[in-house]
């Protein structure tokens, strides 16, 4: 087996500011329990303009919103085309309404597919020393 | 469009105690250009076990490695058991030598496929503050 067939749970409904809608479809709504729980989510998402031969053959690319970035591979940043076009982002939850969450700073586009939520758990996944390279210390957050 | 199709771009090679080995498939071995500047690296994998119908229906489970956890939805949680079924780890990379990529502390399987690989970037990926539930607190990282 050389591939996973990926079921979207939802979408990005709406974008406003800095506000996003994620709707979740009513099938996956139950896998929400809980959720409003945590401050912080991350979320998966499919980079579905990317998602054609074009994009998911670059494996290079030169990070233009990151002044003096040299030339890097997909895996050393994060580039919207890339072999599988995921898409990820930690947000903070404004409100969870039935099956439609609202977050801050989710950087996707109204119509994205989201294909996973997972709960953002600091032991886990804050690494606040990690280090990068100079580049990517400015211009975008990501 | 309703789904995705994954590519599996590597695999993990080798669990030795805390030290996993990812094989990075040639043909995408160029994408790593850079990923060495990065202390710490997102890995996201196929968790193929899970790869099944009853799996992927699952919508609620407990979470038993948590002491007094509730029935929590599966977005509410890092269970395996999950409509799409991929995994995230955030992991200090402790060398790079080819197309091998040898982490500390990757919580899967030997023979998983991995998806994705990204760097880590604390101004957008760490946020020590986050809440989450007592549950969450005690056992497992995730």
């Amino acid at each position: 087996m050389n591939n996973g067939v990926l079921r979207f749970i939802g979408v990005v409904e709406r974008v406003d500011g800095e506000t996003s809608k994620i709707q979740v479809y009513s099938e996956f709504c139950e896998a929400l329990k809980g959720l409003d729980m945590f401050s912080h989510i991350i979320i998966l998402y499919w980079l579905h303009l990317r998602d054609n031969d074009t994009n998911r053959r670059t494996l290079r690319v030169v990070p233009r919103m990151h002044q003096g970035a040299p030339e890097v591979g997909v895996f050393a940043c994060r580039s919207p085309s890339r072999p599988d076009p995921i898409g990820l982002s930690v947000a903070e939850v404004s409100k969870i309404d039935g099956c439609s969450i609202f977050v801050r700073e989710l950087d996707a586009v109204e119509g994205t597919p989201i294909i996973d939520i997972k709960p953002y758990r600091p032991r886990a996944d804050s690494i606040p020393q990690a280090t990068t390279p100079e580049w990517a210390l400015h211009g975008p957050k990501t």
